[in-house]
């Protein structure tokens, strides 16, 4: 169902310095910032291998990850599942009883498509389905 | 540094009811189950492409793993990047300023070399570097 781990995201107060923490300290270089409005953020993908770490700093405080911050404070947000198809993949998980916070797929970073599944069905985990841009097997 | 996400570490009340979720719905095969007293754990990794999720059920309330289910619930634990050399890896992460749990490596799950970073360093993200058996350049 799933290829691989895409990322895990990471809540953060300050995308400078956390970016700076990631390149600089960690050794991870820069591979994409953006501004993503629909989830209210501005994120950053560090590359570790094939996969990445995402920073993300909520452009407002009542935003998902501005709520997360403050009950939790900074450290890690979600995990993300790669997939080539998130349509079945949905219908997947769907089918094995899981609730969804996404019944269909939303626009993601990158182009990407992407879903989440309810942490109280993955057992306290955050779970991010996403298929890259181009990567759908229905594609072109 | 860090070659790829080796793991996510999910904390987890129940180890069984945990392991039937990743490999019944979610679909990721059982690799490996061990208990890691040193780290006071009942652990699986579970496959997903070249790397695991690692579900964690402590042993005891009065462990790492059993304080943070205590503090935080289950969920998202540390995450996990894989090295070839954790010794360098260690040296090249506190000369980047960051400070360590554990100053030398230890012994980790399928006789891996494990070392956590401090998450005051880290922003908030509990950070292990992980060397698996044989993967060691120094190794014979």
């Amino acid at each position: 169902m799933f290829g691989r781990i895409h990322h895990i995201g990471v809540a953060v107060e300050d995308l400078d310095e956390a970016v700076a923490l990631y390149r600089d300290r960690l050794g991870m270089p820069v591979r994409h910032r953006e501004t993503v409005p629909q989830f209210g953020v501005e994120a950053a993908l560090l590359g570790i291998g094939e996969g990445h770490v995402e920073l993300l700093e909520p452009v407002t405080a009542d935003t998902s990850v501005g709520r997360f911050l403050e009950r939790h404070g900074p450290g890690m947000h979600h995990v993300a599942y790669q997939t080539d198809d998130i349509d079945s993949a949905l219908d997947s998980v769907r089918a094995a009883g899981l609730e969804l916070i996404d019944e269909r797929p939303r626009s993601g970073i990158l182009g990407s498509r992407v879903a989440f599944v309810d942490p109280k069905s993955t057992g306290g985990v955050l779970t991010e389905l996403v298929e890259p841009a181009g990567a759908s097997r229905s594609d072109g």
